[in-house]
């Protein structure tokens, strides 16, 4: 099998988890990773034998370097992204793909124009639950959806980051309900606030009017003792329950639940593979740039919502 | 024991369950019931061999009656209730008090006017469950209340009755919430629609806005197959469940989970009760007039806000 | 429909029970109890609106007095079982049939002499629970039966009654299992004791060899807090979980989970109209009092090898 | 800290485990690996970056080895166990420590001769749900212990090995319940077959007598699929489930369930490093080569009671 010539940009915790499952990953051929920080560099260099560089210059010029993830803070996406964009590397971006609308819109062109593939670490979409619950959804297992509810709490005590729940947590929720529903946003309610230490909003609660008449309701925070990150969607005709971390689903109708068994997959080793076979068959990218973005602007309108304490509109999405 | 001489107007399906747990309650003296259908009349006296009127104003002049209970269909609690006031009787309306705000408020001042006692049937609060989430909430189990989420769902094929889902079913929540986060609703934010031959709207999802900040959120339809009644109460500190239907409760913080063993109990029985106690020692009503005049009020607000697509906001409440 | 005239012979808990079923039943003439106690044979048939008698002789002579169920302490049963076959009427006797091996099988000859039904009270036959387990048993949805396992346990501070844990408890398990596996015990081991103030033993642990090759298993007793009546069915293709108490199933293959939705039904319902079905329509009885005689035996085998530390063998069941 | 030079023998599915274990601990120094077959040697040799040996006498005499833990098949535990000793090496040996007890308790006392330390890999002991469990047994959390329940099914469609369900699986749960009661089996009673092809019995199912009056039964086969791996313990004041694969624990009595939430560990880090600072602290063996052969007299018994259908008693245990 064709490898894919791939990099890490920033290996923190998240990034280091990129460079696991790439080191193991017979799709890919793990060239170099690039880490600001020496002392991290070095160790992870040594940690899974893999070449280092500091400066992020040298390491798009590693050769055969086809792809690149870039896992750095939020705020540097754009920046750090366009450097690969212009050195001609095919990116996966984490998520939010950059802090602002605006800034999304920058890297989606830049990327398009050279022709490189951009995609969004929207991980959620991996998970082989949300994929069971993508096909009983298309097979009209649930009737009419009438509401998704995503709940997704865990204590954070001290949050390294430079954005707050909405972007951060939430964003996972916005995108898999687009993804599942396939219907765009309408309009968003919300309220946020910080309960805690933290610099932006530890806590949002998200309710969002879909196109099509469903609705979306997003419970998110870094308070609530006990990480929870369940997925119910209720039909007129049924209810399909998914535990993103166990990966089981149950669907309940009138007649009987049933929870099928389906094998527990690593959603970030099935997402970077699929980055990888989107790179070498030159496929279409999903999720995309323009997924990203109208994440960022559902995200901003909930954070909009939540100041104003104003209903927020999204005509145009 | 003093028992309470009392009598229950309109013997439909939550009539006669009226009947039957005072039948048997030590506090009750059940002198009469009053039901316009005659068969029907028949039948419940005969059954639970209790005197029996087709005339309401018969069944008011009935010897040392002194407190009824209102279930005829809502549309007519106004009326029938503001009877009932007019012959000096204390009595327990079942929910919604009235089908509009303007009536809720006539019915409690004549009430206030004639000196007798009026309650509202809002049986959740007699749930052992529910006071058993009060305490919690009262001696800061879950720190700061961030949420509450109410699931309300059970097919009906048909509905008979006179009213939506906001108001037949949804209420119990809205009421359910104001009880125990001991706050008021500052705005609504629903969706609300028909997804089967139903009269009215049969699903609603309503997001609250409490004036101290706590979110509510209620999932309530008659649509999705397998009876769910349920409360989350998401805080800074622990999370607290409750099912409504086996009462049972779980309090999860960061070093465990614990699910007190509390007895079960007939929240009509208590409810009634209540009621009966209110009388007798001449106590507060609880819940009140006032607490029915502001749940409908918000439930107007929810149908308002399902029909405008907009924020509705309840400055004065 | 023809109905049976029926009549409740002791009238503790128990019997209270039954008199409150028949009371309800379109299939039950309800004629008459019999109850020693004069106080408590009067508070029943006035609670109940029935006649009432404390002489069994006079009782027994009631015009259309068809059938009788036998409600009193085990210790009694063959006497007054044996007076019942005598007057000629058919007859369900409460579990244990007798306290003794050699008193049921003189009940089952006087009952087949006289030409009247004799039915013993297994209840948990008539759990639509059981009965479901029954039908995916026959279909062979677990493939080969390994093991069936039984907890049934409760606390009871002081119970009154002559028989201990083994002919009180164990036995609807004993019961079940070859109601259930269609074979026979062959053996049976058994811990059993007493660490409470009770008179017989108060806990028992039995594992019974079936003769096909199955085994069961048993724990049973009146100790541990909370509640607990399961059976889990464990094959080479699959598992069943029952709860005796809600009556739900579980199927657990390697390909799913699958709980149907049965209609929730009260067991002594069923079973009482199955008697008087046998009575009405002169089909065999089942659970007749063979089945009586070797759930008696096995407890018996259960209680010589808990005294004996030895196991014991049932060659001729 | 001071480091133990160790190596492994034996590198298949458990060996390899725990050499990837090994390579992470703080505690280790991975010298090498012994491994018969030299493909497979070279293999984990390179994807763990370790020296490897197809020849156990040069393996042994790899400079500065300490401990060696052996993984290779039963049937060869003895003659390897013996070379390790002989070669003043302390050793961890998976279990069955041998496949008979004769060659066990030669082993044992070989050990003990040459004064190096002998383990046996009971991994359950190292399963902090166990752990926790035996906490709350010696504060007398449950009462009286009644009985101890333990199921550890799961479907193997072929099974490598040279011993069946009982000394592979069962044993398991006869050293778990020796170590949680602290006391030591008096009798045992088995059923034992193979309904599917397997070499030895593939399925168990065993009833201990203790000798202070509790009982043990264990479910064990390679049939049922969904793998489960419970303990129920049944007391006269709670019982205690744990689930040994997520290390969950309940406790419950009359008055509430309790599930504490203790960290998730691997129960293999956790066993290695008891074995490292028995060598380092020359401490006390647990579990011992006389836990070890406890262990597989009680195997033996129970197939001997399986062949046999007879009850068999360990007076001398």
């Amino acid at each position: 099998m064709k490898r894919v010539g791939i990099g890490v940009i920033g290996t923190g915790f998240w990034g280091e988890n990129q460079v696991r499952v790439l080191r193991q990953s017979p799709m890919a051929n793990l060239l170099a990773i690039c880490e600001k920080d020496e002392k991290r560099a070095k160790e992870i260099g040594a940690k899974y034998g893999v070449q280092w560089y500091t400066n992020i210059d040298e390491f798009l010029r590693v050769p055969t370097l086809e792809a690149v993830t870039v896992c750095t803070p939020t705020q540097s996406h754009l920046r750090v992204g366009t450097l690969a964009i212009e050195a001609g590397k095919n990116l996966l971006v984490e998520k939010p793909m950059t802090g602002e609308e605006r800034a999304a819109e920058k890297l989606a062109k830049s990327a398009r124009k050279a022709g490189v593939k951009l995609l969004v670490g929207f991980i959620e979409r991996f998970n082989p639950g949300v994929k069971a619950v993508k096909d009983m959804l298309r097979r009209r297992a649930v009737g009419d959806v009438i509401i998704a509810t995503g709940r997704r709490v865990a204590r954070w005590p001290v949050r390294i980051g430079d954005v707050g729940v909405v972007k951060d947590t939430a964003i996972h929720d916005i995108d898999a309900m687009r993804y599942l529903l396939e219907d765009e946003v309408a309009a968003v309610f919300a309220q946020t606030g910080s309960l805690r230490t933290h610099a932006y909003e530890d806590y949002a609660e998200i309710m969002l009017r879909f196109k099509r008449g469903a609705t979306g309701f997003i419970d998110a925070n870094w308070l609530t003792p006990r990480k929870v990150r369940t997925l119910i969607i209720n039909g007129s005709d049924a209810t399909i329950s998914l535990d993103y971390i166990t990966q089981e689903i149950t669907l309940e109708n009138s007649e009987r639940l049933v929870k099928p068994h389906t094998p527990w997959a690593e959603p970030l080793k099935v997402e970077l593979e699929n980055f990888m076979t989107t790179v070498l068959r030159d496929t279409n990218e999903a999720p995309s740039g323009e997924d990203a973005i109208k994440a960022i602007r559902i995200c901003d309108a909930a954070l909009r919502s939540g100041n104003s304490k104003a209903l927020v509109s999204l005509a145009a999405n």
